[in-house]
């Protein structure tokens, strides 16, 4: 085992969706567990959203999350709600916008409030509906008073698709599209954590975007070729992942990106780039340039993503760098250690 | 809603795999996911280990586990065999023993140490091996220091089958075999747990069931019709559950029921009925009575399957309820408000 975690505790930052996660992940986590997968596969090797695998003639797809987000009820959503979109969203980035299942386990902590409970079991309720999904089965765990903070929820979903889409598909010239404003979710997070007067203009994106994903994949056959939902690390985190599988560079144009004036307000305020932010709504959408107009234009006609803006392009150049191109110059958007917070999502 | 659940506060009850937990499922948690299953369908309605979906001419067969087992490392096994093992049996307990695929999702608590959680990664590894199982995505989340006591692993299985095998098909004089000896896991963990001398002389009985299944599965057609795992609650349990669902009775006969004299000695030391003690590597199986000795022949030629027994027999009397056959008389079995001790598995 090549053992690249050179510390001998788990600290927050391998959990925090960077590089750091990204070394656990790869040097402990999988060690002994990639075996030979099948041609076109996608499994743990991947470390893509969730993985692939061929049945009859489709493609099962299968992604698994934990949900630990601190405070559970937030501006804009709850743990609840957050549980499904997560887990949904993952399934939609790899191209399967159709969920066929999920399971949902909660952890609760001794003396949690049945009203609470009940607050997030509705409000995973309304996301399923919100998504088309249903959850088939679950798991009921309590552990004592302080052996956990309130309650963490894993849901894990299923669905079938003809096409995967994969996160590594960029080629030179290809256009990036994200699918609304940035850094909504983390910020909203942030503020609320932080108590930050700001917090009453911020609200989380957290939402279940299958239906708007099914929109730009249906917008012109084959034109769709790379996704990715920014949540940890941020559309920072995302682009890098992207350029560096798919072999590209990519370079975002500043004066593109949708941030809200309360997303950039509070960014300036605790000097956090709104990039490095995790968005619970979003997806960075890789598509071939002939067809990027009409896949902005058919995204931007579903109400979660009328914000929708392209914000960059991939180059043969700087082959894994994510250049930002400010109007005035150019500068590396750096690849975050994590997000900046932990217990985002 | 229709709240059975009288408490404001979550309990340790609500965890532990009795009645109270059942009532908090089908009163708060599942409370407006139940949709309109198609024929033959198993979801979060029937209450059964998992869920079974059509796909194609087979089923799709789907279930969660989230493990807080406390000690993670246990005589007989580590919560990352029991994460592995629990899910392929829950899978192997609806009639599914070819594992299609598992995810894994671990949360950690800061300060964890590394080697403990390669400890665990390499016996998930090794479960894994043993299942013919492989995990193919998985989540990784840090929580704060004291935020969570060290480490919760979720497991989310699927698997195929031609027959969905329900725990709810017995009727009168059918057969129960229980694969083994009884309450070893339980047992196992509360000695360590309680720091009792006889600890040296417990092993958990941790281990995927899913070849035992398959073998028992084989050995007559059609003559398994209910499974069910005796974990959380025990054989009990179990029983309780396939007597209420099935609509018969069950006797069982005391002097035939396999226990090991360690954990005879430890229910006796602790004044707890090995029946409501949990199991992690066993099944209640019910057989039709023509073929109950062939599927117990074919089951003890299983190197997991040399203490299997048939226990007891359905009775169109006393439906739903569990009495136990001393030889010298007859007693109702109660069914346990719940494991006695939390955090079993």
């Amino acid at each position: 085992m090549a053992l690249s975690v050179r510390d001998e505790l788990i600290t927050m930052k391998y959990g925090a969706g960077g590089r750091a996660m990204r070394s656990l992940i790869q040097d402990v986590l999988h060690d002994g567990l990639l075996g030979d997968d099948a041609p076109g596969e996608i499994t743990l090797r991947a470390m893509d959203d969730g993985a692939a695998l061929p049945l009859g003639n489709q493609w099962l797809v299968m992604t698994t999350d934990s949900h630990v987000v601190q405070p559970l009820f937030f501006p804009g959503g709850d743990i609840g709600r957050l549980a499904v979109s997560g887990t949904v969203n993952d399934l939609a980035m790899m191209g399967a916008t159709e969920v066929l299942a999920l399971t949902c386990a909660v952890i609760i902590e001794e003396g949690f409030s049945l009203a609470d409970l009940t607050r997030i079991q509705q409000s995973i309720r309304r996301a399923c509906a919100d998504a088309g999904a249903r959850i088939v089965t679950g798991d009921t765990k309590v552990m004592g008073k302080g052996e956990l903070d309130g309650i963490v929820i894993n849901t894990t979903g299923v669905a079938l698709t003809d096409r995967v889409v994969p996160d590594s598909a960029l080629r030179d010239g290809d256009r990036l599209i994200v699918t609304g404003s940035i850094g909504d979710h983390g910020m909203a997070v942030m503020a609320r954590r932080l108590g930050l007067a700001i917090e009453g203009r911020l609200e989380s994106d957290v939402n279940p975007i299958n239906g708007l994903v099914r929109v730009a994949l249906g917008a012109a056959p084959g034109a769709v070729v790379a996704m990715k939902d920014p949540t940890r690390g941020g559309v920072a985190s995302a682009l890098h992942e992207m350029a560096g599988k798919s072999g590209v560079g990519i370079i975002i144009d500043e004066t593109s990106l949708p941030v809200s004036d309360a997303v950039r307000a509070a960014s300036e305020l605790l000097g956090i780039d709104p990039l490095h932010v995790a968005n619970e709504g979003k997806a960075v959408i890789g598509v071939r340039p002939q067809h990027a107009e009409a896949v902005l234009a058919a995204i931007r006609q579903h109400p979660l993503g009328v914000d929708a803006a392209i914000i960059g392009e991939c180059t043969s150049q700087r082959v894994g760098a994510v250049i930002l191109d400010t109007g005035f110059g150019r500068r590396l958007v750096t690849e975050p250690e994590g997000e900046p917070l932990p217990r985002i999502c």
